[in-house]
């Protein structure tokens, strides 16, 4: 392991949460307004979002250098959305639990090997939002069955790494932990970090 | 330009939208429950985090290879965060105006070209948050000086590229943006997409 770099350190002062209240709640989030003092030493009100699930995202990678794509409408934006399997885990599940139930329920797999690749702060001005990022390997049909939710309506495609990559790349896949792991694992094909089978079959 | 593949296209139902309460409102979101209909045709009840600005990301690349980090302690989560150069811009402003105001405010540096790299969704089941990426290109002191917000205290440092991106790679930097874009950016290093001197300085 490298030493890391003296400059990672804090500085200054933190924030310090004065007087709270809670302005809206519901079984995801929490929206919670703070008279607050700013590490300047300036007041300051502050809206925080707090999340009731850690963003769990899986990057199933096959042996043949295919993954897989979930389709749906999201609501926020009201546009169709192409991403890896990603959903939510309770704060105080074990990730890598909650990731193994979110692949068997979207694309109905489980994988033999799970790395752990990412970990990521969402939008950490206004939310306390956190991702971890699995790549799942060794892909084959989950022994056991979920049931989807009953808002979801999913569509599952199974596409060359590479075409996904390529789509991401060009703005069509926009959700950012979609564009992080694509990335992420077409670095590790790339420097040696996956397996050289798998490494050529996806990047070629 | 390659063709786009035909599995990108929407499939389904969209979601639909009825009576709607503000719960909360400040200057940067608002929160809105909605009584809504899902694609599966089944009631649900959505509260949506609406962003009032477009979270704007800058890497600055010098011409030796180094960029320029932020440091600051973020409400949010209550930890130091180091990241790119990043900020809220309007949602009716041209981005890569309010890209130039940041750069400038945050580091006091301008650029002589700007490369739109990223385009993003940050969370896009419970928020509208859409982000903006560019790489700041022939960096030089900026003629016109922004003051800083009277709640921010940031430090600004200027480091190796290759040591943003092993910090990036280590989860010693989580900001899901900086991520994003020093892996972009590493990406297009690579593979000859930036001026070939930039990219051996950054890469080596």
């Amino acid at each position: 392991m490298a030493q890391k770099p003296a400059w990672l350190r804090p500085h200054g002062k933190p924030w310090v949460r004065g007087a709270a209240r809670v302005a809206y709640d519901n079984p995801w989030i929490r929206v919670t307004e703070y008279a607050a003092t700013a590490p300047t030493g300036h007041p300051a009100t502050y809206g925080l979002v707090s999340y009731k699930n850690l963003a769990i995202a899986i990057l199933p990678l096959f042996d043949d250098g295919a993954t897989v794509l979930v389709g749906q409408n999201r609501f926020p934006l009201m546009e169709y959305s192409w991403e890896i399997p990603e959903g939510g885990g309770p704060l105080d599940v074990d990730p890598l639990e909650s990731a193994r139930r979110e692949l068997a329920e979207e694309t109905g797999l489980e994988a033999a090997e799970w790395r752990e690749v990412l970990r990521a702060q969402l939008s950490n001005s206004v939310g306390d939002e956190r991702a971890i990022g699995y790549l799942a390997l060794g892909l084959s049909p989950a022994r056991e069955l979920h049931p989807a939710d009953d808002t979801e309506a999913l569509e599952v495609l199974r596409v060359p790494f590479r075409e996904a990559f390529d789509a991401a790349m060009a703005g069509d896949l926009q959700d950012v932990l979609t564009v992080a792991m694509l990335l992420k694992a077409h670095h590790m094909a790339r420097e040696g970090s996956l397996p050289p089978a798998l490494a050529r079959a996806m990047i070629g």
